[in-house]
């Protein structure tokens, strides 16, 4: 079995979010995706509009997925990586590179992010309404 | 086997979007949603933040939903019901009686909405930041 991972946010969930999450699991067999806590996103210096229980249940409600797990810090993905025995970390393109020290333990793969839409340019345009 | 059937926008999809097909699901084996289109919405005046493509894959990729299909008119609700042998007809309880002629066609059945979330507030919420 090919166990993939990704991390993110997923605020105000998205067709952007929904593609990354199908094309991580086509990877694999098994995706688990890591959603980051609203105290973690606090050290960042986020605001999220959901909050982290919520955006949770949405994640873990998607077909492609198989198990969702809390992101608390910078430092976890070396032990993820390790405890579930992931074969391939998954980011969105605009990360490319940033996760390269991971290739030490697994494949690490930047897929192209969907065109046109984020969560920040969501806000924006509502805000702009 | 049990079909239920819902109908609704879906935009900017939320857990209280989630819970309501969680809970349709449970009344029964096989889920549709019937997802408005951006012309049906048009026609009442309503304005989506995204576009019904994206709604209905979002829709789609929740793992208690069997099918997705368009809303494009008020009248389609008894042709859908005959049309896929429904057995209950679900709504969130803001649309209490609205319905009560499909009565006469299968169980209606209006559940509660869950409470500090909407559309309309998050827009409201992200507007106001």
């Amino acid at each position: 079995m090919k166990t993939v991972i990704t991390y993110g946010t997923y605020d105000l969930f998205h067709i952007g979010h929904l593609n990354l999450l199908k094309r991580a699991k086509a990877l694999g067999d098994y995706l688990i995706v890591a959603v980051s806590s609203d105290d973690f996103n606090k050290q960042k210096g986020k605001v999220c509009e959901i909050k982290d229980t919520d955006r949770m249940e949405i994640v873990k409600a998607i077909r492609y997925v198989d198990k969702v797990i809390p992101e608390t810090s910078w430092d976890q993905k070396i032990d993820d990586v390790k405890k579930y025995n992931v074969d391939v970390f998954v980011m969105g393109d605009d990360w490319k590179g940033k996760f390269d020290f991971l290739k030490d333990y697994c494949e690490v793969v930047y897929l192209p992010r969907t065109e046109g839409i984020s969560t920040t340019m969501l806000k924006e345009e509502i805000g702009n309404k």
